[in-house]
Formats: structure tokens, C-alpha cells, sequence
């Protein structure tokens, strides 16, 4: 009867400064806070006290009037809000250079994210190993995202491919894209995809810093 | 007399736009097209055509009634306004995990983005060389910045050390900070910042997983 229930869905807004939130109360934590008022979090993170009191609100810890939110209870109930306290099993699409920099990122690990497989179209890519993940063919995809139960894709092929990859990911159950093609794919409604663009974001700094030079 | 002119400032929304145009038209170019109609590009990218005819005039090649835009000139104009046309030199200080697989990634070769030199705080990592690139320590930053007259700051460090490299950057002369910090940066209104937080990016996702799971 007292099945573990998911978290609560929370506004997106909530859910992108809940990773802000997350830094300054480890912080604090080290500085040896056991509370945490929302107060003085927004005051260090420079927001709207108002809004980091409804954010914080919204991760479901009863706080205290004056002495604020139990730190570490806190700081666990934001990690589960994000899915970051069970590592996240993700497969990646593309191991061309950016892929392949994306597998040698270390960083994931401190969100508990794992890339369990990569997948590619290049029969010369087959069977390597590029930090410590293994590549294999774009056909084994439906079969090992089910079999994986694997919810989270990552798509890093170049843009010619990307729709008809993201459209295997959906097929094969995937319900998030983090697509960091220059694409804007067309996907279910049930399927949430967040787009890295970093040809879109080096435009405007090398365009900014063109007409002004 | 006859300097060369800087292109002209473009609205932000059509410089976000111009990479994807750039594809678009290389492809058309590849197939063979010798004109390129902004009608036929809005239909190819699934956009709105009074908006890809406004974002396409504002190259400033002139097009012809029905054939459209000498594909080559085009093509040409949108390098040149996203200043792509020639290298731009950046720096990138913070040489961890993500400062390392960006400097692996090769994909920047394509926009004419070339990162010159890194810095870091680590001691240990004093004059080693990560894909080409030499890391210098943070002492040197505003004497390199300034004399190779580097315009871009790639921001790669950990989140406590982000203002603190930021304000470096901009009192060495940057005019365009490439923030991969969850860090909201406070710097000079001449001071461009793009942000690409991948925790942000990540929360939405794991969250969605997390709460449908």
C-alpha cells in the first residue's frame, strides 16, 4: 500500500532554478547551515524573495517560521524533484566530435547521469569504445531502448539525420531529447526535448563581436 | 577611402535564425540551385514566410522577383553578418571536464571559431596542452587577452570561480562571454553573454523521466 510515489510534477520555470537552488544550498550545507531560510538563498542568488519562497515551497519540506527549511532534507527533496537521486540511464545518438565530447564529460556523473550505450551509423565506428561507453549500430537501437528501459536520448548526429534518429527514439519509448543538433524536431506531445543549440548561441557572440570590431 | 564596413547590426531573433538558413542553403547549393527563394527556404524549414523574406532581405544581397537570391552571395552575406567569413579567436579558461571536451571539439572548426590558448587556476596543469591548446595560468589572462586582441571568453570553470573570471575577462577587453557556468553573470551592458547551462537543461529532462515514471 505505501508504494514509493513519484514527484509531484512541477512548473518548468521551478524545475530550471531548482539546479541554482541545488549549488547555493550545497554551499550552505558546507558552511555548516542546518537551515536554510528562502530569504537568504534568494539574497545570494540575487532573485526575487517572493519567488524563491514559492519555489522552494514547491519541493514539499515543511519549514519552520524564522528558521527556515532543514538543509539536508532540503537539499534531498530538490535532488528527488529532478530525478537527480537515482542515476538517469540515457543512450546517445551521433559519435562524431561532439558526441564523443559529450561522452568524455564527467559532469554528467554529479547528476546521476549514466550514457549506458551510443549508437552510429558508421560500420567503422562498430564495436570501439570511446570512454568507456560502446558504440554500436543504429538497428540494435529499438531493440536496447527497450530492453534498457531507457527514457532519455541524446542526439548529436549531424542535422540531416537528426528528425529520422529522434523519430527511432520516440519509436523505441524514449519520452526526453536533449537534442544538441541545430534541428527543431517535430516529436509527440509526450515527449519533452530540450535543445542545446551551440551554432545558434556562437552566432550571436561571433555576430556581436563582428559589427563592433 | 573605400574601408572595409562592418556588417550591420541584425536583430538577435534573425541572427539565432541565420545558422539554420546557412544549412538550409548549403544543401540547396549541394543540390545544384543557383538561386534560392526565401519561399521555397521557409517551406524546407517549416517557417513562417514573411519571416524568412524579412530575415533573408536583412543579408542585404538583392534577390530577384521569382528566382530569388544568387545562392553563393547569399550564402556569402550570412558568413560574413554572423562573422563567420573569417577566424574569430577566442580563449577558454577553465580546463576540467567540460573546458577538455570542448576543447576537443572539432565542430567549431566549421564556424571559424579558433580557441587560442586556455587558462586555469590548477597549478598542475601549467603548460600542459589539451588538443592543440596550451593552458597559462590566470596571471597571464589580461596581458594575453590584450595583446592577441581576443574578443571572445569561452567560461568553462566551476560556479564559485564564474564572476570573479567573468569580470577578468571583461576588464581584459572581452566583448562576448560564452558562459557554461550555471552562473547568472553581472557584467557591463557592452558585454554580450550567451548562457548554455547544461544542469538546467538536464533538470528539465531527468525531472519529466522522474515524475512519468
Amino acid at each position: 500500500m505505501n508504494e514509493q510515489t513519484p514527484p509531484a510534477v512541477l512548473p518548468l520555470p521551478t524545475i530550471r532554478r531548482y539546479p541554482i537552488y541545488l549549488r547555493c544550498i550545497r554551499e550552505l550545507i558546507t558552511a555548516g547551515e542546518l537551515h536554510i531560510s528562502s530569504a537568504v538563498v534568494a539574497e545570494r542568488l540575487g532573485l526575487d524573495p517572493v519567488l524563491a519562497r514559492k519555489d522552494l515551497a514547491m519541493a514539499g519540506v515543511p519549514g519552520k517560521p524564522r528558521r527556515g527549511y532543514p538543509a539536508l532534507a532540503l537539499q534531498d527533496a530538490i535532488n528527488k524533484a529532478l530525478g537527480w537521486d537515482s542515476t538517469t540511464d540515457a543512450v546517445l545518438v551521433g559519435v562524431g566530435s561532439l558526441g564523443n565530447a559529450l561522452l568524455g564529460y564527467r559532469g554528467f556523473e554529479e547528476h546521476n547521469l549514466s550514457i549506458a550505450v551510443a549508437f552510429d551509423a558508421n560500420p567503422g565506428l562498430m564495436g570501439l569504445t570511446f570512454h568507456g561507453v560502446k558504440v554500436r549500430p543504429m538497428e540494435d537501437l529499438p531493440r536496447l531502448v527497450r530492453r534498457l528501459a531507457i527514457k532519455l536520448g541524446i542526439l548529436t548526429v549531424p542535422s540531416a539525420a537528426a528528425q529520422a534518429c529522434a523519430d527511432q527514439l520516440v519509436a523505441a519509448g524514449i519520452c526526453g531529447i536533449w537534442n544538441f543538433t541545430s534541428v527543431q524536431l517535430d516529436v509527440p506531445d509526450k515527449v519533452v526535448v530540450q535543445n542545446v543549440d551551440l551554432a545558434q548561441s556562437l552566432a550571436v557572440l561571433s555576430h556581436t563581436i563582428a559589427t563592433r570590431s
